[in-house]
């Protein structure tokens, strides 16, 4: 990387960050907004931005960006872990190997099946790219449907998301937090799914209840979660325990080579900063 | 499919096999020299056919056609379940599910590594082709590496196998079993790989022993294995608690897929025995 001779202030508390220059450069997940008089540019390390205030960064020529695609591989790989984790019982046969007993049991494959992905978005295109290179066809939600440009062959909107758990044999959910995701994966969606559920996107998207309940009624074959409305998952959770779900604790994002990826965004966007070439993944 | 008026008989034990009629198919994974005078073709189930007559059965005019590329999706998802729960933490995380203990740690990402094949036949290159199209860079072995045609790019006959560990940072091996290739991975190899080790071919391939001291005193960061010298891996084994090993109880070639394409294959070599079109995986 060129060096760019810069102080790189890691701050122990969010104070901190508001004595910095008023030249300041964030690189955040976390927002307060007494930040605003102290910066010129954020660079979030988070996918999501819906934690800034986009309007007052605006009103100041304060420049944000996301960081888009730098957890993609990851994430993908993760969802694809937990979904084969389901598919090829290493989940049961690991609580087996825990007892040392060899059970062998019917297991099953993806090749030629349906994957939905609900929401298609960097992360969401880089499953749909995955899954198609393996032989599956992909449909999904996104937002707005008409902006879509990727593999997938069926994309419709978020209010018809139960269409997406009908069609697909895989549901894999990469949506993020908020209001217009919260709750929005159903108990009905999860019983009309004939297959399994992934989610390693944000925990409110689903009622872990509905998810169990969806095992123990309906047709779904098992879950993989990375992430819970509570975290971490309370102990008392029967989640734990359901030989049909796989988890891990909140760990997708989990890369060795995410630093490398964000460093190298963070280096565009400072040239970008010093007006010397475009902006990459700016929002306001 | 079309009806091709077979009576098919599901033999319960091996000598029913000796009464059938002289233009006899036999679909099977066992052999028994006896039945050399009853059968007119041979269907192995297997992918292997190491354990058919080759010259008995030329001598006679009797057609052997292996099952080569019927395992191969679900043997290829089962080899990528193993390694990414190995490297998604998820094999851990479910020991520590049953604990009911939310534990992250440090992951790892496959992009952009280096995958060794051991045995690019229909498997490996299933494995190859997945690999490939997930970023990774393919290299691996094959008996006569000038007959390959594939996407790795790097290709070494057996008695190379080391380059292959020193070079990759996950190596699966989908090596059949036999004189060749027992005991072919050394503790060495193991010792020098920075990575992961798969075994979804043959356990006689590699001692469990070695494994285990290239994870002690190694750089191995874990093994994901379907196959062992001795199955049912014995209770007293030390690889069931091991957490840096995942292991499912050779089930890698378990799907509900596998039958129709049997089928598929079995449909088009009745209509070859029956001089309507060319034989598929004819070996003999």
């Amino acid at each position: 990387m060129r060096d760019l001779d810069i102080d790189l202030v890691v701050p122990d508390a969010r104070d901190i960050v508001a004595s910095l220059h008023p030249d300041g450069v964030l690189v955040t997940f976390l927002w307060d907004d007494e930040w605003l008089d102290a910066l010129r540019f954020v660079q979030s390390i988070s996918a999501g931005h819906t934690q800034y205030p986009h309007g007052a960064l605006q009103e100041r020529g304060i420049v944000l960006a996301s960081a888009s695609g730098v957890h993609a591989p990851q994430v993908a790989e993760h969802a694809f872990g937990l979904l084969l984790s389901l598919t090829r019982g290493i989940g049961v046969s690991t609580r087996h190997a825990v007892d040392r007993r060899w059970k062998p049991m019917m297991l099953d494959e993806l090749t030629g099946r349906t994957i939905g992905i609900l929401g298609l978005g960097a992360i969401g295109e880089e499953i749909a790219r995955r899954a198609d290179a393996w032989g599956l066809r992909v449909i999904g939600t996104k937002r707005n449907p008409s902006s879509y440009h990727g593999v997938a062959a069926m994309v419709v909107p978020p209010d018809e998301t139960a269409r997406v758990f009908a069609e697909a044999d895989v549901v894999i959910s990469v949506l993020p937090g908020g209001a217009a995701t919260d709750g929005i994966v159903t108990v009905d969606m999860l019983r009309s799914l004939d297959g399994w559920f992934v989610n390693v996107g944000r925990g409110d998207v689903v009622d872990p209840d509905a998810i169990l309940q969806a095992i123990d009624e309906g047709r779904l074959k098992g879950a993989g979660l990375d992430v819970f409305p509570e975290e971490p998952l309370p102990e008392e959770s029967p989640l734990w325990s359901n030989p049909r779900v796989v988890l891990t604790p909140h760990t997708a994002g989990f890369s060795p080579m995410y630093g490398s990826r964000l460093a190298g965004l963070l280096e565009q966007n400072l040239a970008a900063l010093a007006g010397e070439g475009p902006w990459v993944n700016r929002v306001v």
